[in-house]
């Protein structure tokens, strides 16, 4: 199949577009390279050293005899994005092309802005182009399960049946989105629903849970392919926050008591949830809608999870309770519902010691790389 | 109140400036006077001749003694709205300011961008600069009824109780809108939920029917103070074209079957609508929600009435079942709320015969103005 990667130097796209490729898809990957760039702007780096996009995909080409091919610009410039859709008549079309950070969009007013334009426009401009070049292809776009926010309810798969008033419907799951990031993740389905119900286009909106881990098997087989680990308060993530923090004598940084509870995932499985919703495209006119996650954890049971397996390692885990920069609910009822992909073949990678022991491991191995100063999330949301 | 009208030029903008002002507020119209750009842009004009924005607040100053300020710039420009902000202080901020047309948001692909990054950049800039100048202001947000769509349960005002699995929760009222302009009014009111919820912000979102009727007893008292009237397949709305047309004795151009039911108001109503909810501001961190609108009405329904009185008048209606250009449901349950703004005073103008006689006797009046290649709808949705 031929697989488009919107986003593919990225930390999922990059992987995803390996995996696909080792198994025997024609990969190409369309990136902007811009979450470099905000690297330079933050001050911020990977834990892992990664190699540029070019050269990274010449080691893959060299390493698998396949090669991918690269389509180096901005998902904003229509013109650009038609060659590309010209040139490669995608099949599938995978967008992970967003800026991703909560925290990021949420630095001040043009950051806000920046990360609604750009991601809003973004999937306006692919929408627009697989109608206008590859009508029959299948948009595989990624969401986030923090589009839900923490409501009283079971969390269902983007679509909830309601009885009112003596009346039945099924209808979009009602969305309460923590950040300006994750508000533009809503928008993003509410207008791919819309074009998929008008222009008969087909979609699977994955609402990913927070990805833990690093590499997969193709990314982990030569450090020219090593993927990125993002530490820094501004991209990186709880449990590989978390490892990074102990590999170096910092305390673990929980926000608050820590009770806010997520979906999670590892990456290994993201990049096989990809290949599955790939497989199992939506019918012409229909949006599918899964929750991309395979666990539920609170931010303070990951902390202990890590403490225990550090303590095995000798190293000395402390965990520190620190103000909450977010605003949002530290204790409350989380039940996500995550069945989809789990009925279409999803063997998941639950979170196991061994793979805390890795992620510690790769942490030590490059913990001169880590700038201790990046770890506090400084950025308020109020 | 010192209160700043957005898009204080346009079709309910100014009709409310005059309201307010009239009844003894202090009032400031903010405007970029794009909405007379895209009639050049369309080649279309308002059936009634109107004065330029300098003119006709002059002309309001010299009849009530009152004067109007105004801020003539773009909403997607934060240094001007930063310094209306600070320099007029408003209490209460209403905002019309966005591209309201459903189908010229479907135009092509450069429509729909612009339409989204207008209507959601400027809503933006209005919460930051809420946030930075004037964090105990009011906004007062028009929204449309076209956000719900025609599901098949009642729609609420805003916000839904939902029982799910033996739990409950009040959640925002899932969203359906059916156009790219309508999708940028969801955008905007999940935006502003947050904004209220993390900044404790106040504002009220108001989800309007569709507007008939064109003045009040302000802007009807000269013409200088003309509304406009917009009568093209771009910007025209259900009754108000249907007398235009039948003013010439072009058929009324009903959509399909024309069985599509909406909610629809009075413009007098509209402009009492925003000064009642003026004067019950909603809380810190709080969005109110009301449903604009004081009757329903089928489109047929609207065309049948405009043909009794046409008749009574003289005129030779006929109505035209011409090929709908949207994708939408054309025979549908639509049940909506809209008691909230009763409870809090509001005494409906519901459609009476005169009021459709005024309008028809206004086109009559002007109706060497008019193009009529302007009224078919062009713009097609799929």
């Amino acid at each position: 199949m031929r697989i488009l990667i919107l986003g593919g130097d990225g930390f999922c796209g990059w992987p995803t577009a390996l995996y696909l490729s080792h198994k025997g898809h024609s990969v190409a990957i369309l990136d902007n390279l811009i979450r470099r760039e905000w690297d330079i702007e933050l001050g911020a780096n990977s834990l892992t050293p990664i190699a540029a996009l070019n050269v990274r995909a010449d080691a893959w080409e060299k390493l698998s005899g396949r090669p991918l091919q690269i389509f180096i610009g901005d998902l904003q410039d229509y013109n650009f994005v038609s060659n590309a859709f010209q040139d490669f008549r995608p099949e599938a079309v995978v967008h992970f092309a967003e800026q991703r950070s909560a925290p990021y969009s949420m630095i001040d007013r043009s950051h806000a802005v920046f990360t609604q334009v750009n991601n809003v426009v973004g999937a306006l401009n692919v929408l627009f182009a697989m109608r206008e070049y590859t009508p029959d292809a299948h948009l595989i776009k990624l969401g986030t399960m923090g589009e839900y926010g923490t409501p009283n309810i079971d969390i269902e798969e983007g679509y909830l049946e309601i009885e009112h008033n003596g009346r039945k419907d099924v209808m979009p799951y009602p969305k309460q989105p923590g950040s300006f990031y994750h508000l533009s993740k809503v928008h993003d389905s509410h207008n791919i629903l819309f074009a998929c119900r008008i222009w008969g286009l087909r979609a699977t909106d994955l609402n990913q849970g927070v990805v833990y881990n690093v590499d997969t098997e193709e990314t982990n087989s030569e450090e020219a392919l090593y993927n990125r680990f993002d530490y820094d308060g501004v991209f990186g993530t709880a449990l590989n926050r978390f490892c990074a923090e102990t590999a170096i004598g910092y305390p673990m940084t929980v926000h608050g008591v820590g009770g806010q509870t997520r979906g999670f995932i590892d990456i290994r499985d993201t990049v096989r949830c990809i290949e599955i919703a790939a497989m199992n495209p939506a019918a012409q006119g229909e949006m599918k809608v899964y929750n991309q996650f395979t666990e539920q954890w609170s931010v303070l049971q990951l902390a202990e999870r890590v403490q225990s397996v550090a303590q095995q390692m000798g190293l000395h885990p402390e965990i520190s309770h620190v103000e909450n920069p977010r605003v949002e609910k530290e204790d409350h009822y989380y039940n996500a519902k995550h069945t989809k992909l789990i009925d279409l073949g999803l063997q998941p990678h639950l979170l196991t010691d061994e793979t805390i022991h890795g992620l510690l491991e790769k942490a030590v191995r490059y913990r001169d790389r880590i700038k201790m100063d990046l770890f506090p999330a400084r950025v308020r949301w109020s």
